[in-house]
């Protein structure tokens, strides 16, 4: 994992193929290799849609190794939906196969004239790139079937569906899961439509004859790997609670909290949360034959994804996910399972973000396109997205587009992308981060809800405007961190909870390369992420008036605390002051 | 006109008003009114469709009086198009009418809860607001004959067509001619999205029993104002070229400069200008039985506009403007003047920029919406607009959400406003006013083409980035000032050229104030105002990244100059260096 493969779809005769060592992005893996690339190569203020763009894919620094929980994949560029820096991670295998193909990297450069569409194919014998009309306009699902019948279940598949052709701005990648199904997004900030802008449709990756990536010391790896696996096991949210009931586990937690957005951010509590809820979910799955427990990657010991049935026991979607439970559920007044995982797996066919879907179905409803609860209204409105009508491009762009084109004043979304499933009003550190990370509007930048409600790394009041600043600030330095590592962000749980965890983490990334970190070097990293990330945004346009959360949270009070954001500017604009 | 009127619109039980002195805002006219008071009282960073943001409707310092050209109007806001300041300016009776009711601005702010649609009248008796739901989804020319109906035909009438109530971003404030026609419009930034986010679907003015606005100097402003008049008629431009062609008769000039913006700005020459020129429209007009020459308000003594009537010489519409001949022409590949006075009409009636409307036509036929060349379809699409539809509301939010909603990367906007008539990369200095203006693309706001072009006041050759910035920020100064005294900016071509006329224009300020304001106090307050806008942006989060066009202009060369916009960023950074 020593090369980056640069693949320039504006080259004359077809797309080129190169392949180049890491050279001075040495040493970096993930978010930090995917920033660093479009930090120093995209120009800031180049439109996302063009040549100049570039889509960077990359595996995590331990991926593609025995280490677990190591499947997360980056995905870089200037962002179509926010107009700044985006690094969107999925799970799913493309991240330890593209990791064992040797790959820290591809990067996706240029723009080819005409309107073919591509297909890259890499294997152990190398990189082909064919022009694929056959694929135009197919959903994330057919598209993988197609490529299976092909090329064998063996393989992993990154690809976008209709949206990302499109080039609309809630557009994700797609990344299939152990059992081949496109269920694993780089959802957020548009990533999808970076590559439908660049023709490319699918990339195919088998790494048949080839093997796991070896440490610098076997031994040491396998002994933290033990240590860091039994942390996790042992942690109540790693080891319990996201087995069992998936990150929907959050849906009573965060509605008894009284900061769970509902009827488009009216409301902090959601009269129809028990029928959505984790529990009800796993429940639900068990009797009808459906997978409570599964992981979305090989290498997985936490497994908090599952499989959804219908009432006959057929495979509907995946196990949906809290977000996507929010977002179609109480964002939009639905307490409708089986309507939710029906709009899941419509976003994962047609390839849009499943928050930015919701959150835009609240504002449409907002503007009176459909009643808040209807569930049908709400899968048709989905369906719009996919059939590219002028209604379903307008969905299609997000919650802030639709929010413009319907007149609508109470939007959701900082920097443009819309805000996840936690009212900032409730948990103000998740509001901290919404409003300054460098993503536009992100939970995962630095989840503040595990302090804030969970109490885990400390116990910072949800309510209070105290503390929250330097809550976010640390947690966003994390993140970034990790976002680098290829670990999926729950061991978050598991290593702000137990020192010896995050010691194992921090021993297998020096087992695996032979160095020396030390935590102080976990934090530098992280530091030096968001300042590469801080400063193509500056170098984009951005000002500290972007790092602000929409005007009606700090004028409209929500129930049931009735509390609005009030954390002063002057306070968020310290969160990267270090 | 020494008072404000302030309109509540938030008021518990109905609008409230209000009626205080200038204050601090004294000596302030038009565009150097709305912009202080926007500057001073509007939050930088609120919503525009918020109850924070104001309108603010101002005639200028001499409007009201025995003086020639003093009957624009200035309407203020934070823009729902550019997220910036505001002015978009109009002729018709509105200016003139309100100075005389003694109003140097109405504010209408707040926002009622409800849906009803509310009516200002104001004679002089007062002022009364009711509600007028009988007036709801009316376009401006049903509105003005339903008003003619109830107030009689001494009225002048400032509105919104549909598109206003609906808030897009491309809405319009109609004000109507003498002839009590909505045909005179600022139409710029989406002013009319803010009337209709406040509600007010009319504005109803009637001077009647009142008197011209006196002069301190009575006999030293009648002389003036014939100097200034005598200067007007002796000029080339604004004694023979406008009163005979309108301003269309710049289409042969701009085309002839290969400056003329072609499919979507693709080409800098049209095949078929001549068919579309001021000369065919006159003579079409002339030998229908329109109108040629006209004045769009009393007083004016150049009379650009006119009256475009069909075969059978019925009314169509006023006689479209070069800019909107150019949009719905050129742009579009149109060669057909009957479809583009069809469209001017239903621009006018709808309530759009017919700016913004052309080059989002032309955005949406690159999108492959309609064929370039298609006049039907282009009508249809303008339609859309009108009936609401999603495709309809993505067009009348104007060109850069149409281009983010169909993934189209060449879209011709700077701060979100399209561009104007003249093709940036072979009218350079218009470029560096499209590019830094405070008011996104916008010709008006610093006419470069009079010295690029047509020679007026110097020459600096078009296509060379030599003397560009100086030439704009000279005309963006000249300009603000101008924009203040509620003169028609025509007056530029005559007081450029003509040092007496500059003065006899000075000297009728000071002999209506009883002032001895020299040129230097003129350019002094066009500095100041272009400084307050600055600083509203600079708050509102803009920084010089926003100071630029778009990418495709810097590597893409049009014909048949192929030329590309080659100013440096640092050069037009300096524009607003004094």
């Amino acid at each position: 994992m020593d090369k980056i493969l640069r693949i320039d779809m504006s080259a004359e005769g077809g797309p080129g193929i190169s392949e180049q060592p890491l050279g001075e992005y040495a040493g970096l893996g993930g978010r930090a290799l995917t920033s660093a690339i479009v930090s120093k190569e995209v120009p800031p203020t180049c439109h996302p849609l063009s040549a100049q763009n570039k889509l960077v894919i990359a595996p995590g620094l331990l991926s593609g190794t025995t280490g677990a929980m190591t499947g997360r994949i980056s995905m870089g560029c200037k962002s179509p939906l926010t107009g700044g820096i985006k690094e969107a991670n999925a799970g799913g295998q493309a991240s330890q196969v593209l990791a064992r193909l040797g790959y820290a990297a591809i990067v996706i450069e240029g723009k080819p004239q005409g309107d073919d569409l591509y297909k890259v194919l890499i294997n152990k014998d190398g990189v082909k790139i064919v022009s694929d009309n056959g694929l135009k306009g197919l959903g994330n699902y057919k598209t993988v079937e197609k490529l299976r019948e092909e090329h064998g279940d063996k393989i992993a598949v990154i690809s976008i569906g209709p949206a990302g052709e499109m080039k609309l701005a809630a557009a994700t990648v797609a990344c299939t899961d152990p059992e081949l199904r496109p269920t694993r997004h780089a959802a957020r900030g548009g990533v999808g439509a970076v590559m439908g802008a660049k023709r490319v449709k699918v990339i195919v990756l088998d790494d048949t004859g080839l093997k796991m990536r070896s440490p610098k010391d076997p031994e040491a790896y396998k002994e933290a790997n033990k240590r860091f696996v039994e942390g996790l096991r042992k942690h109540p949210v790693t080891g319990e609670g996201l087995p069992a009931y998936g990150t929907n586990v959050l849906t009573n937690v965060i509605n008894e909290a009284g900061a769970y957005p509902t009827y488009n951010f009216k409301e902090g509590r959601f009269a129809g949360a028990a029928k959505i809820s984790g529990e009800t979910l796993a429940e639900t799955e068990k009797a009808r034959g459906g997978i409570p427990t599964h992981g979305c990657h090989r290498g997985c010991v936490i497994r908090c994804s599952g499989v959804y049935v219908d009432k006959d026991g057929h495979y509907l979607t995946k196990q949906p996910e809290y977000e996507t439970v929010w977002a179609h559920g109480g964002n939009c007044g639905i307490d409708d399972l089986d309507a939710i995982a029906q709009m899941d797996f419509l976003d994962d066919d047609i390839g849009v973000d499943t928050i930015e879907m919701g959150a835009t179905i609240g504002v449409a409803m907002e503007a009176g396109l459909a009643k808040f609860g209807d569930a049908q209204a709400a899968i048709e409105l989905v369906k719009e997205v996919g059939k590219g009508t002028p209604l379903g491009r307008i969905l299609g762009s997000g919650a802030a587009v639709t929010g413009k084109v319907f007149g609508i004043e109470r939007v959701p979304v900082v920097k443009g992308q819309a805000m996840p499933a936690y009212d900032p009003r409730a948990v103000k550190g998740m509001g901290v981060t919404f409003a300054t990370s460098t993503m536009g509007a992100d939970h995962t930048a630095g989840y503040a809800v595990v302090t804030n409600i969970l109490k885990i790394g400390g116990d910072v009041d949800p309510l209070s405007p105290q503390g929250q600043v330097e809550l976010s600030r640390n947690l966003q330095i994390a993140t970034a961190a990790i976002d680098s590592t290829g670990m999926c962000l729950f061991i978050a749980f598991a290593i702000l909870d137990q020192p010896d965890t995050f010691q194992a983490l921090i021993d297998m990334i020096n087992a695996f390369y032979g160095l020396s970190m030390t935590a102080d070097d976990v934090t530098a990293l992280g530091k030096k992420v968001l300042e590469m990330e801080r400063d193509f945004n500056r170098r984009a346009g951005f000002t500290a008036q972007q790092d602000r959360l929409p005007d009606f949270m700090k004028k409209e009070p929500i129930s049931p605390h009735n509390v609005t954001f009030d954390i002063p500017d002057e306070e968020l604009d310290k969160v990267f002051s270090w």
